[in-house]
């Protein structure tokens, strides 16, 4: 049996929720919860819980059975890619990229793309999430187009951004393989019928994977969007499910006090009540620090709505603010402890690195070095976790922290579920729709229009109007 | 004459401040400003301007001499460093590593440390800031320290992390040179006479640079501290310097509409006021987007303070938020467009990049396709920012940009500067001591207290004191 369906190391590998400097013992009244509201709240919470439970029945959240989907084609088709290409390259961008880089971050080598190939096991893993026409033509410095596997990623086909890369890449393989042989270099994940992608694939006979129906971007990290780039490189596919699936049986309990999804959620959205409108994510661990990136799109965007489900104006949501520990305790921290009280603090802390790396000692006679030797990174970077914790609790500023027992795939899966469940319980709080981001639409569409695309040409006029009201006083 | 001392280039070099998107005729008289409004405010921003400079000639603001520095030494010193060294690993944190990184970013080979030797012409450069066990310890595995120089930047020699990096680099360098050699490859960069490190300078005999008097480490990227990782990846540190020197000569004139760094800070103090607590600063380029990083710590632990020059409590400060375009345009932008109206934006363009990149042709028969090809990805990122920024003035969220003609070390030197100065007359305005971070210590004294220094017994009894106190119906 593999060890991630074992109930023993399932519940030591349980990511665990500390909210005691939430709490008014700890932080004071001000700024902390008591018991009693929390508790007053406890109905609130099992409603939004049970509300999202219902939809889940009704067929309409998609994404909460990804745990449970089947992967003997995309692990066979991993394999192949792995077999084959040097180099495995993500044209994605948002949902479709954030999930890949946290896995990468968390589960890969911290410097795997300079691995020596034979040590490296798998392709070199490369998410292009942006079009810094630098950035492209840096790459092709570093990687053979000839050895490599491009993987765009996108559910609709019309961004514009990652089709254009589609464009790039097409052009880059035909140059050096010809129009025979290119397509075999590019594998999609996008929609099974709909969109303009699909049709591409089906003309150019690109290998394909699907974004299941109903799982947006944000919400695709276990979907064929994360789960292909990570079977590529090796990481461990089933496991992540299996941590997901663990978390999906634990955010079920209805029990306030022993669902740390359902309390994470509902003191986040209290603390925004209470007017702090900040929620700060700050992992210390270099390998989650983009697991705070992943989490700032799945809030930003499934919460900072304009109107709620009645279509009222509400123009609502917390901003996340991804931070990053130790580091950010000499950037940041000074604004957090002392600066006005708009913040609530989440910190991710990892229990057991892959590594134990020792501090050596040295008398050298100086105070500030002598003290350090003998310990270990693990032991420095916890004590400034936890200095960090107790000096924020004594400015009187609210902070909880996810435990992970270890970095792994089945604590990466577990955390991904756990806070996409608590996505969609805040949706319920705060009366908005989590899963649309009619937001984006606006910048897009005048994109668009800039560009020349077809049918946008009222658009164009009206941005040329604008620019010609531009006045030269307010540029300096 | 380099190019860069020719005031036809430095005038074409300028960076632009474009602030239509701030002003009620672009985004409404709810969130917008009225030209009379910023008028009322001229003598306030004049004001802080003649009191910074007031500081500066009472020889307060030592970081405002740093373009007029001499280099001679520091470039001879680079010159020997590159010549003998494949690696240069900086081992610091906060203002000892945001700089260089932002520089690293903006001024070299987007894959640098991934180039063969011999075309990238330097050094491989890696900046630890942080004390991750797994990151030390995976760096080890692509990197021999026998062919690598360690910069060891601490200008106290009290940081904890980055003394305890130092133990680590010595022993690496002891166990394969010995003790009689490991010193050659270990460089300081700290405080001429005081801290903790020059005595093991003096010691040890490594060699060193000196941050100057009075310069902190967010003020310090124009500083050794950032010029010698500079200068030994073979930048341009002349023209950074004289950059920066045009922005300080830019930013001496009074006058509020002449005078970019001046009214980007008044329009942020303002927006601050009107109840918008959050400064986003979104760079369109991937080379920018550690500038972002490196202005929040800046704006962070300069501006945001518990007490002001009176002593009295006001918990004030604006909150930084880095992103980048185009990458979170699919990922904050729909809560900044459709949230609560608490934020105040700025781009930053960059006109101009080192490449033009063209999206190929393909007439696909997808519209979502077809309309790309011919463009190049530098039409397609500046019709993304238009965009975004076209869209966030039609919500009536006031946005401003700041336009980089060309990313070089000149407009680097130069935007490092100005928004330096723009802090330190921030710090006016908020009437706060901008130079200070009193709100670190606390975390500090207690990680010094977990991790056994002598003298912090009390402290940790205390912290001790407060764990017993945890209640375990706060961990689920």
């Amino acid at each position: 049996m593999s060890r991630y369906l074992d109930p023993a190391w399932q519940i030591a590998m349980r990511v665990r929720f500390d909210f005691n400097n939430l709490m008014a013992e700890n932080i004071g009244e001000e700024h902390g919860f008591s018991m009693a509201e929390l508790e007053r709240h406890a109905h609130l919470a099992q409603a939004a819980l049970a509300a999202v439970q219902a939809q889940r029945r009704a067929g309409g959240l998609r994404w909460m059975e990804l745990p449970y989907q089947e992967v003997d084609a995309l692990l066979a088709l991993a394999a192949e890619i792995r077999a084959r290409f040097k180099n495995f390259v993500v044209l994605g961008i948002g949902g479709s990229a954030l999930g890949t880089i946290a896995l990468q971050d968390e589960l890969l080598h911290p410097f795997h793309n300079q691995l020596p190939a034979a040590q490296r096991g798998s392709p070199a893993l490369y998410v292009l999430d942006n079009i810094d026409p630098d950035w492209l033509s840096g790459l092709l410095d570093v990687l053979d187009p000839t050895e490599t596997c491009f993987n765009i990623v996108t559910k609709s086909g019309d961004t514009a951004e990652t089709m254009a890369q589609l464009l790039w890449a097409r052009r880059l393989l035909i140059d050096r393989l010809g129009a025979a042989r290119y397509a075999e270099h590019i594998v999609a994940t996008t929609d099974a019928v709909t969109g303009s992608l699909r049709p591409l694939v089906n003309g150019e006979r690109f290998r394909s994977c699907r974004v299941p129906d109903g799982v947006g971007g944000r919400f695709s990290v276990l979907s064929p969007v994360g789960l292909l780039p990570a079977a590529v490189t090796d990481m461990d596919v089933p496991a992540l499910l299996a941590g997901a699936a663990y978390a999906d049986r634990l955010s079920q309990t209805p029990f306030l006090w022993q669902n740390a999804g359902l309390m994470f959620a509902l003191t986040q959205y209290l603390a925004y009540r209470r007017g702090k409108p900040m929620s700060v994510m700050m992992p210390y661990a270099q390998g989650l620090r983009t697991v705070a990136d992943w989490y700032a799109q799945l809030w930003a965007e499934s919460l900072g709505k304009a109107l709620d489900r009645q279509g009222q104006v509400v123009n609502v949501g917390p901003t996340p603010i991804k931070t990053l520990g130790a580091t950010d305790q000499h950037s940041q921290v000074q604004l957090f402890v002392e600066g006005p009280h708009d913040k609530i603090f989440t910190f991710i802390f990892a229990d057991k690195f892959g590594h134990q790396v020792e501090i050596p000692a040295w008398q050298s006679g100086q105070d500030a070095v002598d003290y350090l030797g003998g310990h270990t990174f693990n032991e420095l970077l916890a004590a400034e976790a936890a200095g960090t914790a107790l000096a924020l609790a004594a400015a009187g500023r609210p902070n909880a922290a996810f435990h992970v027992p270890e970095i792994n795939a089945f604590t990466a899966g577990q955390l991904f579920y756990l806070l996409e469940v608590a996505t969609a319980v805040s949706g319920e709080f705060y009366n908005i729709n989590a899963f649309d981001q009619p937001g984006v639409e606006g910048g897009k569409v005048r994109a668009f229009a800039l560009m020349g695309r077809p049918g946008y040409e009222a658009k164009r006029a009206e941005i040329e109007a604008a620019r010609e009201k531009r006045d030269a006083r307010y540029e300096i």
